[in-house]
């Protein structure tokens, strides 16, 4: 049995999380404990069941995993115990002992900024988030966030936009991208970012993982940006969970009519920093940690967006009024999968925005 | 000469205001000071001018002063020295001798909360101002701000709309309203509510006079609410001028892409409270000093703002779109004179609101 097979092994121990692993482990290392006898086992505390893993793993369910490492684009397994593990995460209360990745991991450990939010964003809190991930991308920081629906996607998509870099964090395991409207985004995102879950790749998107994954979210980063939440809103657990692990809270206002962004109000009186631009939140974070990486990033982002598209006829077919898919499939005599695939490549690039009813236009192109 | 005479005196002399004269008067009552010899003068430190002015006042000066208390309102001079004096104001660090009033000077005293902000505001910050100070004075809490177009004037309206109080501190003379354009709601405040100034009715509207003027907004008050303000507004002056004199600060936030909204967002991030609804302010005051009034006030306030309203025919004239005065008149057959005067009485009945192009209509009438 290889390491990778007893770090999986480790996770699936019943009733033990990474924190009580480590307390544990007393100073071994965990691989050391697939040398133990029973009776050292018991001496370290580990109860019948967890010795019964760890003398008999479940063979089948470890070689799911490895089957999965073998697939398409770059796939890992990090565990707390590698190097490529980001020590920031290290600090909370329960670290994942095992993070699955698939995309570039070296990003695990750079300097990151969460932007979360609502799932039905207004269209300016939409507009509001990727310009926030594209401005902090663009200075060399890596947008993480969770991939639903919303405002996390458009942090994506800003990061993306700008050429930087952008994690996903998911609730579910990553052969079950959650919710299925972001499979494209996804895949982009494992291009040039990184896909990351405490699950096995075979889980099933449940909605209590969904809170879980939160933690890793703002784990992983320096702060966390609220754009709009309403009272009751995941992204306010979100906040809290940054708040207990000290990282930066962020919040961005919005009209006192918009029930949408009370939660957003309710944290700044509670002492969340109010920010309206990228500068806002520089400003608070320790610019040491990432001058070097903005300086390598901006060599990179000259290149201009729009000279990697090719997709004219597509981007002509959007009218700088709102365009629904339906105009621009017939605009452009295209098929819908393609039209689809294409507007997402056109949004990602910041050259059209999605409205409620369709796309607008918000570029001259290329 | 008697005691008012002698306060105006008072009021005239060169380089001393209301606190160095009140050190110099070492116990004496103002009035004394006109019984003394002019070695008496000279100890208590009153220099040559000030003691020319003493022995011989400007007597045609001040007879302009006594002509206009003549003039129709009730019109009164309180000075530092009269009960009627708010006590709170006495506690700033440069309170004015005299407050030339017109309307109910037992406003004075009662506890007061000012709103202020842009002169130029958006549709959405008129809406809230308004709204605020109808459901602040609903409350009980009568409503101080400076009579200038924009907030200001919002704050007033929105205060009559609830038949609760307001006044309106100048920095003119009362002979002198200004802005011209609000002549008519100061007629309306001055009926029941207060028109205040330090200046001489006499006194012109002056650059200088304006910032000066918003001590005593936020002296007479227990908080000043900011509802909309740009980096470099006059309504900061006032806030910051509050916060020196301790009293409550808030501020109502807005979207990020709202420039007038930003000096909103940088008093919040000082430790201005950020508000969106008068329980947001209310919570914050002592209650103990208001809920009196409040009672009082809302038996008074059964009446319904319609029953006051036999402008039917101009209420109809208005749509529930943007209607021009223009239409208004046409639709109405009456005189732009009567059309303008009926459109004020409806907006400070909160039953139009003035947007840009005209009004429109928010309620179905009586």
């Amino acid at each position: 049995m290889d390491k990778l097979q007893q770090l999986l092994t480790l996770d699936l121990l019943p009733g033990i999380g990474c924190y009580r692993l480590r307390q544990k482990l007393k100073g071994l290392s965990p691989f050391e404990l697939f040398n133990c006898t029973e009776l050292e086992l018991v001496a370290l505390g580990f109860n019948a069941p967890q010795r019964a893993i760890i003398q008999a793993p479940y063979q089948s369910v470890i070689t799911s995993v490895t089957t999965w490492l073998n697939g398409a684009g770059n796939r890992r397994v990090v565990s707390f115990f590698d190097s490529e593990y980001p020590p920031i995460l290290k600090q909370i209360s329960s670290p994942p002992l095992l993070l699955f990745c698939q995309g570039n991991v070296e990003l695990l450990t750079r300097p990151q900024l969460a932007i979360v939010g609502s799932r039905a964003p207004t269209i300016t809190a939409r507009e509001t988030a990727k310009l926030l991930a594209h401005d902090l991308a663009f200075s060399g920081l890596t947008i993480t966030s969770g991939l639903a629906t919303g405002i996390d996607s458009c942090a994506h998509i800003g990061a993306i936009s700008a050429q930087g870099t952008t994690i996903a964090v998911l609730g579910s395991g990553l052969k079950n991208i959650y919710p299925r409207s972001n499979v494209d985004l996804a895949a982009n995102i494992s291009q040039t970012g990184l896909l990351v879950s405490e699950f096995w790749p075979d889980v099933l998107p449940k909605a209590p993982n969904f809170p879980r994954r939160n933690r890793i979210v703002s784990g992983l980063s320096l702060g966390v940006v609220v754009v709009e939440a309403a009272q009751r809103s995941g992204s306010l657990i979100t906040a809290r969970l940054a708040a207990e692990q000290n990282r930066e809270v962020f919040a961005v206002p919005g009209s006192v009519n918009n029930p949408k962004v009370q939660g957003c109000h309710k944290l700044i009186n509670q002492g969340a920093k109010l920010v309206a631009t990228a500068a806002d939140i520089l400003e608070e974070l320790p610019i040491d940690s990432f001058d070097v990486a903005a300086k390598e990033h901006k060599i990179h982002s000259r290149l201009s967006p729009q000279s990697l598209l090719p997709f004219d006829i597509i981007l002509d077919s959007v009218g700088f009024e709102t365009t629904s898919i339906d105009q621009v499939v017939e605009r452009s005599k295209m098929s819908i999968e393609i039209v689809l695939q294409q507007l997402l490549t056109l949004e990602l690039a910041g050259l059209i925005v999605l409205g409620s009813g369709g796309y607008i236009r918000i570029s001259g192109g290329g």
